[in-house]
């Protein structure tokens, strides 16, 4: 194991003091990078995922380019639906969709079981490559998309506004729901137990649905699970960070679901959330991503109001609060990447 | 004036005592009604809100079909940007399009200066026309989009994700977007009291878009002139319900705006937010539009859920989170109308 010669970001995931806030931007690896689309332009986005040196590569790029305290593995959250063999088709623009969505019993069963170890060794290859070329410079976050989110996108199939099919599903059929939710589960502790030990420093859960539920139901078909995730996942200090987009109420009982981090997004305010949550966990988050569209002085305006909602103290990593738009400047990202990197000293004293 | 015979509504907007808990649904005159697609199917949509014997016709379909306790007039939000000088296209089950948005001051500049008395006078005569067939039955809500929603529409042009155009403007160009939110608020509160002035016993400003805000940027983007809005409108004791879906935060703060009412999307708790905004206003909402798609059984239980979670007294004004969908059977909708009906006056002992 190479020793991190910058460990600001798990060192802020424990809460652990430091001499500035660490960051990193969801989707740090993506379309918004000329770098990155010109690997894009000679594979497809599955061909990416599933070649480690290509995948290695466009996960190393910003850290060269925008400077970021941590790299995230190129990847989607959709590659376990697709290892259970949902044909998956991914349009650049329009988001992923499976034309052969999951609706009834028989669409359940159909779906494989999976060893992710094996079935997604790709994913474990391009962990363990991507780690040995950071070399130590930056930790690896590997992630996975929460039993929820991934159910709501095998059910619908694609993107939705009113998510009816996956509604369908747990109020006419709520046992079905659970008996996916539950294999998901399974795979998933076993997808990200993987990941740290290929490698990956850090895991995060994205529950990118979480929020279009009611707050029992939110309970019932998604945190319960994602406690379980957090409880079963073999790692030794590596922390976990949980990103329920969108969910907004009970932070106090979320924040108690195993994570060591909390994942915001922009409609939350993160010094309120961290007095709700006392010293449970580390926040991660969370300025609009649509901020980015900004000239530099509102760049910097917003990165210093989002460090001053947070305060002074360690457990902060900054992020937007949702991925960055691909329609963003990098310039953009650089300026608030650089500016919170020589402004944040002021909030660890 | 006709006297209302059915005046649950308004009694429960002010908080005063009655015998049982009166409930409509948000886009009852709508496509879920096959009475509704029979006059659709010789009329755009356009045509249908500007021809007051359509727009009445549809409008009290869901009185006598489902029973609601309150009529809501059949328009859309965007005719004040058509009036604008917009040209509008709707595309059923794709939404509206405006295919020349408003990006620049050189756009804002076309919108033509509207009176909505005499520019939407078809509205106002819509308004009379069904007031005098509804002839007591139940009250009639008017309605406008917020001015933050209307722009959204009009700067975004029709559907969005990352809401970019929106953003950008408000980020880059604040003035510009405060002049255009000054311009349509000064023409909602026009037409807001035109509508009262026709006959609406009450109005209701839908925010659809206040969550996709920073907290920050929803108060100066949008709460502020809704309050404007509100202090404006002319009004001898008609309520104003304020619904701001996916806001969350400062509930406290949003409940200080002068409406009378709140609506409230289905993610938040009834029992919580009425404990935050304490006897501020009443509450309208908030059953999961979705659970409409379920059994009979399924429908009752989160409906006396929902009535539960607001607990007893007046005050509490029964609708969905957000509008029904089209592809709920009506059937559906009047289990749930007669069950609060039947159900609600245990609340109000």
């Amino acid at each position: 194991m190479n020793k991190l010669q910058n460990d600001l970001f798990i060192k802020a995931c424990k809460k652990e003091k430091i001499e500035r806030t660490p960051i990193w931007i969801m989707r740090q690896a993506g379309r918004y990078l000329p770098e990155y689309r010109k690997v894009r332009e000679n594979a497809d986005f599955l061909t990416m995922c599933k070649t480690p040196e290509l995948a290695s590569e466009v996960t190393i790029q910003p850290i060269d380019i925008i400077g970021v305290d941590a790299a995230i593995i190129f990847s989607d959250i959709l590659v376990i639906p697709e290892a259970m063999g949902m044909h998956l088709e991914m349009y650049e623009g329009k988001g992923p969709v499976f034309p052969s969505p999951i609706r009834t019993e028989e669409d359940a069963n159909s779906l494989k079981e999976i060893d992710p170890v094996t079935d997604l060794k790709y994913v474990m290859d391009a962990v363990s490559m991507t780690k040995r070329e950071l070399n130590g410079r930056v930790p690896l976050i590997g992630f996975s998309g929460s039993p929820w989110t991934l159910l709501t996108y095998m059910v619908e199939g694609g993107g939705s506004k009113s998510f009816s099919n996956v509604k369908k599903m747990i109020f006419n059929n709520p046992s079905l729901a659970h008996k996916i939710l539950d294999r998901l589960s399974s795979a998933i502790s076993v997808y990200l137990s993987a990941k740290i030990e290929a490698g990956a420093n850090a895991v995060q859960i994205f529950d990118t649905w979480g929020g279009i539920l009611a707050q029992d139901d939110y309970q019932e078909f998604s945190l319960q699970y994602v406690e379980k995730i957090i409880s079963n996942i073999k790692r030794v200090d590596e922390p976990v960070i949980y990103f329920p987009k969108g969910v907004h109420a009970n932070l106090e009982k979320v924040a108690k679901c195993g994570a060591d981090v909390l994942g915001l997004d922009w409609t939350m305010d993160l010094g309120e959330v961290r007095k709700v949550v006392g010293d449970k966990v580390a926040l991660q988050g969370n300025m609009d991503p649509t901020v980015l569209y900004g000239n530099e002085d509102i760049i910097k305006e917003r990165a210093l109001k989002t460090m001053k909602s947070y305060g002074n103290g360690s457990g902060h990593i900054f992020n937007l609060g949702h991925g960055i738009l691909p329609d963003v400047p990098p310039a953009n990202a650089k300026t608030l990447v650089d500016f919170v990197k020589e402004n944040s000293s002021q909030f660890h004293i």
